[in-house]
């Protein structure tokens, strides 16, 4: 029997720590093709690009036995394109990650990890972002590439439901501190922007991005809850946005 | 009693017409500020500027009541820097677009008029994207107002629930020939991208995004289909993107 095809992408650029510890990890668990962007996209959310050409080349960064390929595209311009030109078959399993910084809560709609994950989705494959809880490119990612195996593994035997990705952010902790998964919801929180403005050299105003993330989700079934007990989240996200709840609530527009 | 403040921003940048019709429809209502990129971010989604610096100008382009800044970011910094910078105080309403080409379907995932609607809507703002079913500048925007404005003058006056925005999809067709508004579902359709391969003068390979939409939802109450019947479509879309019936169902992960 063939092994499992996993496509393998990333919103940090093809050379990060983050998706080389992807990629290890999932070459202990199928034939593993990675296409990712040539540059850090952070933040860069489902977006496309629909006005520039894309490349996509062969590389070979280490000696794993991995096929690799990189784009000058987005991250969901990766899974796109790489959808359409570089896999040989259908994927099994889509990864993105390992981020490096967590993807919980809000921070989910901004995130390039979780883009391509929903992506992935839409196209039909079963997939996941990872993140891990911490920026620093130095970290050490063996705990985490412990879970992105674990769960990996998991759903290439279960499957998943159509119509969701998997967002799995991982606490920064040793591997015998992490307590375990907890399967969440989104916590509804949000950052309070606060921009640095400063003065170019020119005498002209700009501004920096800045801001502080404000924790108003007191639940206890959170993703952030989670977390910050020492448990692995996981939030099954869907790219239906509609509000079916809502819909005969706003009847009245109709009229 | 003050007029209510309205924030108007859109993906098609500052100058585009559909954007003009909406600070021209929305003059009707309030005091309507404008914040809104500076050139076309089509396809951005919900992408955030985090690692280059972001400029904010006052701007004049028509002869208009409203105030308006231009800004280098895209449709969320737009959101996030104007709310930061540019109002004196909180906006009662935020509209987005109007968008030269449909948001519909899965659409609403790429559409920066949709991210940036989203964005208010997380900060508590009601907020309301526009979208238009024709691509060409020169179209006439004259039944798009009349919607724009019908819509808008009710979210003023009822409010919206919290953590949702509407996404808006207008029928192309002559006042007259609109049925009217129907609320409906984000249709269960997608893409089959097709890149265009081609070669540029030094003799690499390159792609352009391409691609058929592919009609699968058969529903009658999705916005594809109200589109389609010559009504105005309304889809609650939240931010929340937690599959929240699939929780239990993947408990399973935990063990």
């Amino acid at each position: 029997m063939a092994k499992p095809l996993i496509f393998v992408t990333n919103d940090d650029g093809i050379t990060a720590p983050g998706i080389r510890a992807l990629i290890a990890a999932m070459n202990e668990l199928g034939e593993v093709l990675v296409v990712a962007p040539d540059s850090v996209h952070s933040g860069k959310s489902h977006a496309v690009t629909i006005h520039q050409p894309l490349y996509l080349d062969a590389i070979k960064i280490d000696d794993g036995p991995q096929k690799e390929y990189k784009t000058n595209g987005m991250p969901v311009d990766a899974v796109k394109l790489g959808l359409a030109h570089a896999v040989q078959r259908r994927p099994d399993l889509l990864v993105s990650g390992l981020n490096h910084g967590v993807n919980n809560s809000v921070n989910v709609l901004y995130s390039g990890t979780m883009g391509a994950a929903l992506e992935g989705a839409i196209e039909g494959i079963p997939s996941i972002g990872f993140s891990l809880d911490n920026y620093d490119w130095q970290a050490d990612l063996e705990p985490a590439k412990h879970y992105m195996k674990k769960i990996a593994r998991q759903v290439l035997q279960d499957g998943l439901p159509q119509g969701i990705a998997l967002n799995v952010n991982i606490p920064y902790l040793p591997l015998n501190e992490i307590k375990g998964i907890k399967v969440a919801r989104q916590a509804q929180d949000k950052w309070h922007e606060n921009y640095d403005k400063r003065t170019n050299p020119f005498g002209r105003d700009y501004y920096w991005l800045n801001g502080n993330f404000s924790y108003e989700d007191k639940g206890t079934d959170t993703d952030v809850f989670a977390l910050k007990n020492g448990y692995v989240s996981v939030v099954p996200v869907q790219y239906d946005l509609t509000a079916h709840h809502l819909i005969n609530h706003l009847k009245n527009l109709e009229q």
